[in-house]
């Protein structure tokens, strides 16, 4: 049976040449980083190397990465230790109503303790705008996370034009690139960013792995106590073959980014033409976007009857983020960019990577018309052509 | 060159078989277990497989086993988690003064909060008395959290006893079992105990992966927010290949835990017979004990020292635990026992593990006593035989 992933955005398989690193840190340089002898210092030098090509590929320095269980963890660690440690400048926050679950129920939580959240709002397209993020950044708060990447629709945020707002209100500015590290070029000095949130299972890296990028000054607290592990910011003792994969998952990345960049967008340009010649179509969200992303919409049809009736044809995507997967709540990001709640329901995204062929595009385009049709001729809704 | 390992309670190698239970997982079956699709059923369906093998090992149901990124995450989730979501119960724990720093630490924090800590305290053999822990108890904390097996002395607490005392005091009951897990046998509903932590790289899985136990009905909160994965209490995509050597890891525990303890305490007892017949040595901590830990100490002599010189004979053991092995204070647990500053620096502890042998005991034997005597030679506190 045909098997064809086109759920990138929700993990990815892990890189050949990456599991092929973190082998020998299985069983025979098993070590704990944090222990005195051989064993330990074998440890602490993949660790450490691992930690210099991360930094390199992001122009930080390697003290300023830290290593987490991944991307959830980064944006908590981010979001609750900034406002915990800065409590003497303020007790508000922005973030936009586009952020990953990670970030804005981490602000809730942070409401529930007496900080103050402002959501910035994206436009039609899905972006927020320096409009936006001028008008919400002029009163001076504490925090500002805004995303890289969204991971729903692919738009990619004008971090570097809101980084500099935040840099001018002496705001601290988050962003969480959890859908962009090892896609699209990052450059934390040049785009003003002080936190960034990554995980390495995004882009064929392990899961259970990530880091937050934090720059040197930028003060927080911990959200877990224990060893002195990460300078005591992040203690438990550290993962090292998750670390050595995604130390190789971002040196594979920096190589190969721009090529395959360009290549899931021939992909997905085609995927997208295709699926929008079928009648009451859509596309969500305007452009810049990531490369491999195609968010698209069909009227009179149910997102999550899609995906089962695609899965039965060998077609993996998704309705919205795999996170969200369990509930039937139609996504917060669709409805921020003014999609009516049936249209939501109708929402369906294909994420392209490197598994993905023409071959199989093609094979997603002669499938795609005839379920949306299929479910159109039992829809109550109408959509009978 | 020789390179024995005798410092298990820092880490464990992967078991091979767990390597290879772990490998389909990071390419073949990569999904999201979040997902829809057939890719997300496979991820999902590993994890459940594991989380039954788990709860099977300990007597718990399936859904009382949470996955976490290791030993620090479950027992600050089951700390800051328990007097978070209690607080109408009021707004004390108590713990003991031997406790990893996941624990204590995570308690001090609470303190900042407003909370209140009681210390139990071990008596010189480095057991919390079922005494001790009654008078804590007699005032009915909210939770009570007691480890099972010490990380720096292998001392085996009483935790079945303590557990019923808060049965009958209705405090709720942690255990740190990151020590016990695969090594000693754990019955959650024999022992009383309501929280459990482990980590599944102490016995021969993973790092990077760990679980808690809650009982059914215990009300704890999240420390991370995040998506409804774990049904809302450990939000972040699961880390699938390290869920399914976590599982793997309890699987060949269960099955070889009996002989395997019979082994190394054969050669724990061999190592500490030898080590003893040095001059002006002793042995910390009294029975019951993990098998594996010899927790040793040598008048007049340095422990960083003799690490650095057993290290050069290929010899890796610690000081204390691998977690406090940045830091130059001596061992919290070492002075909770009374012992002196000057004799808690002169402590070493060998934990055994699969990989040693007798020949290695023997070898081991044959280099402690030169340097010992050789430390000695130089130390200006004496000991000049």
């Amino acid at each position: 049976m045909k098997r064809i992933y086109m759920d990138h955005a929700a993990t990815t398989p892990t890189d050949p040449r990456v599991i092929k690193a973190m082998e020998p840190y299985y069983q025979e340089k098993f070590g704990n980083s944090a222990s005195t002898h051989s064993f330990g210092e074998e440890a602490r030098q993949a660790v450490e190397k691992a930690r210099e090509t991360i930094a390199k590929a992001i122009n930080a320095k390697p003290e300023e990465i830290y290593f987490t269980s991944g991307g959830t963890e980064s944006d908590n660690l981010a979001i609750k230790g900034t406002m915990h440690a800065n409590k003497e400048k303020g007790k508000t926050l922005t973030t936009t109503n586009i952020e990953h679950h990670a970030v804005t129920h981490s602000a809730r939580t942070l409401e529930k303790e007496g900080f103050q959240t402002e959501y910035m709002k994206a436009n039609t397209q899905g972006f927020v705008t320096t409009q936006e993020a001028q008008k919400a950044l002029s009163k001076k708060p504490v925090l500002a996370s805004v995303m890289h990447v969204n991971n729903e629709i692919g738009t990619i945020q004008p971090i570097k034009e809101i980084g500099k707002i935040c840099r001018e209100q002496g705001t601290i500015f988050h962003t969480d690139a959890v859908q962009s590290m090892g896609k699209e070029k990052i450059n934390v000095e040049k785009m003003n960013i002080d936190l960034m949130s990554a995980s390495a299972h995004k882009f064929y890296g392990p899961k259970g792995i990530g880091f937050l990028y934090k720059k040197e000054g930028i003060k927080i607290q911990p959200i877990m106590d224990g060893g002195n592990h990460e300078k005591g910011l992040r203690p438990s003792t550290l993962n090292t073959p998750g670390i050595v994969g995604l130390g190789e998952a971002t040196r594979i990345a920096q190589r190969e980014m721009d090529e395959e960049r360009e290549r899931e967008k021939t992909l997905r340009d085609m995927l997208v033409k295709g699926a929008t010649e079928i009648e009451n179509s859509w596309i969500n969200g305007g452009n810049p976007k990531t490369a491999g992303c195609a968010a698209l919409g069909f009227d009179y049809v149910e997102g999550q009857s899609m995906l089962v009736l695609l899965s039965d044809k060998g077609i993996a995507c998704s309705t919205g983020s795999a996170c969200n997967s369990e509930g039937l709540e139609p996504s917060h990001v669709l409805i921020a960019l003014g999609l009516p709640r049936v249209k939501c329901h109708g929402s369906l995204r294909f994420t392209l990577g490197k598994s993905n062929t023409k071959e199989q595009v093609k094979y997603v385009l002669e499938e795609l018309p005839k379920t949306v049709q299929k479910l159109r001729d039992i829809s109550p809704l109408g959509g009978k052509q």
